[in-house]
Order: C-alpha cells, then structure tokens, then sequence
C-alpha cells in the first residue's frame, strides 16, 4: 500500500485487552484525537482477534484513523486493516510484504539503526523506535533512547512511530527528537479519563511538529 | 489449490515443539510412511516458527510428504507450505480462502455434522473429526466418536482425518468408520521409537483402507 500521505503522524495508541476493554478505548482515544490505533492481542484465539480487530477497524475507518494488526499478517488482511506492525520476533518485513503485496502499510519496531537500515531495505512503511523510556507494559523491551532515536532518525527516511514509556511529560521531548508520531499504551490505558489522556498528548505531539 | 489428487490419505502426524523436537520426529515419522506432516506450534513467536516450518517443510518437500502449518495462514504462506489447519477458534474457512486463493489446502477441525457441512460451504479441502477417543494431547476437544465420525463420513465427500486418542489398537476401527486419515501426536511423540510406532500406524490405516 502507498502509505496515504501525512497520516502516518500524531498520536498512536495501541489498544490491548490485557490492559482494557479494547473498543470503548478505541473509541475515547479517538474522540481525543488518535490518528492510528493498534490492535495488540496476544490474549484471544484468531477468530475471536479477527471478530475484535473487524470491530476496531470499522470505528477507525468511520473517523479516519489508520487501524493497524499487531503481528498477524493474515488477521490483518481479513479483517481488512490499513497495515500490520512487526517487531523483530515475527514475520520478517520481507515475508510480510510478499503475502499482503501492497494491501497493508508494515510498520516494524527496531532497536538499532542496523535495524532500522534492515526495515527499509526489506519494505517496511514505517518504523517503531524504542523503548524511549523505561515501561511496565511490555517486558521483553530492550532501550533505546533519545540519542538513539536521532540516530536512527538521521539514518533513515521512513515516517518513526516512538514507543516505550511516553508521557505528556516527556512526548514534546520525544517528538523534538524526531518522531512523527508517538505510540502509547499504559499512559493512556491507565488513565482515569483516557479521552482526557490522548487530547493531552495529541496536543503535545502537534505543538511539536 | 486443487488437493493433489490420492495425497489426503494416510497416516497424518503432528509435530510440537511443547511434545518433542519437531525437526527429527518429522524425519522419524516420515521413514516411517507418514503421508501428511503439521507441524502445531503455539510455542515460538512467529519469526521462529516460520523457520521451524521451512525446515520441516523442506524435509517433508523431499519426501513427497504434505506439510501442513496449523492455525497461521501467513506463516504458512511465507513457509511456502501445502496447506493450513484451522480449529474452529482459528481464522473463519472462508477468511483464509480469501487469503490463501487457491496456493493453500485449507483444514477444518469439525466436531459435529453442522460444523462439517459449514467447512464444506465455506471452502475447506479436508475436515478433521475429533476427538475419537480420549487424549491428553489437547486440554480444549470435545468428543466425537465412532458414531459422530459415521454420521460425517455420510454427510460430506471431503477427506477426512480423525484425531484424538488414536492408537495402533484402535485405528482400523477409526478407518472403517470412514477415515481417509489417522492424526496422532501423543501415539507417536511419546514413543521410544518413533519411526517404528509411524511404521505401525502406517501399515493399520493401508492394510484397511
């Protein structure tokens, strides 16, 4: 898919039922100003993942927010998403592409600007950059900090989803170093008004840019 | 794909990593005259499984022997494999068509003579019908016995593979119920000699056929 010009920037929240209800999230962060969500679900078997990612996708599709799969290519494709993400333990982007050809935008997460090099040549659309700051939400994260992020920044062209630990606190920060977009999951997930959380960092991210 | 034509028959082993290495009791039970190999691997993230399923492929390619990935469409897509297995929990039979196309055998597990005429309306290549006796292979299978397995057989023209508890005792019993196929995990995997327990098997489900 040629990713559709400028939507690939702003606020990228991933949704997950091991952290809340995904659909009632979805929508609040939406309403607070999302511009891409993720369906994270390492919980559900496929169909049930299919039936939720389906659910999302169309509340996305109606506020014209991209909609992402988390690893899976081929719950990605029935559900009829705009792009799958992979981290470094799942498809390769290569194998990825060569299923989905240009029906879904591949997002994939790197560490390193070998990495990131890696993702480019192989055909990603865009890259995940982190983790920025330490975070409970995922436990296999390996860091990769602001300096890192300029680096891999000035490496590569692709549009940088940052992800790891951002806060209002610290996402103009972030975004100053190069993201386009900044990705949360706990800051938004754990807040009392998770509406409230994203119109926050939304803000934040386009006062940065 | 068109099902190529006699090669739905047999003895039809699964391999998992959780229940031995895959990579030699696929070899094992290919000496041994398995005609199907699925390799079930709800262990590795998907990078790892698919390397998993490309050598096992690549052994089973050699020997004429189908190889079958079960539950991922995409894995089994990237592996380059004969076909996909789907557990009603899976992707939906007529997802992964729309998928797949016809480079994929699509499976179905089927419990009930609903669920077979379903899998037929929706695409599958084969059914499985299970489980047949009690197993301790699988926490999730609902019986379906000899009876359930006669209704099936009269219902739809679709091989079928029968699965669960299946044993050397037990098999012709399960073939002359209808069954084109045999699937064993726990019967072969925990064998001391694999290849031998295959051999046996094997020669039930021909010499009743």
């Amino acid at each position: 898919m040629r990713v559709p010009a400028g939507r690939l920037h702003g606020l990228y929240v991933i949704v997950d039922p091991e952290t809340a209800d995904p659909l009632p999230l979805a929508a609040a962060v939406i309403r607070g100003g999302a511009r891409v969500l993720q369906l994270r679900d390492k919980r559900n078997p496929a169909g049930a993942s299919l039936r939720l990612a389906e659910a999302i996708g169309e509340v996305a599709r109606r506020s014209g927010v991209l909609f992402i799969v988390n690893d899976r290519v081929d719950i990605a494709l029935a559900a009829g998403a705009d792009g799958v993400h992979l981290g470094q333990h799942d498809l390769p982007v290569a194998a990825a592409r060569a299923i989905a050809g240009d029906r879904l935008i591949i997002g994939c997460s790197t560490n390193t600007v070998e990495e990131a090099r890696r993702a480019v040549a192989d055909g990603a659309d865009y890259l995940g950059v982190g983790a920025m700051f330490p975070t409970r939400s995922k436990s296999d994260t390996r860091p990769a900090g602001i300096a890192r992020l300029r680096e891999i920044r000035a490496a590569v062209d692709l549009p940088i989803v940052a992800i790891g630990g951002i806060t209002a606190a610290n996402a103009a920060e972030v975004v100053a170093a190069g993201a386009d977009m900044i990705a949360v999951i706990s800051a938004i997930a754990s807040a009392s008004d998770p509406e409230m959380a994203a119109r926050t960092l939304a803000a934040v991210v386009e006062a940065t840019r």
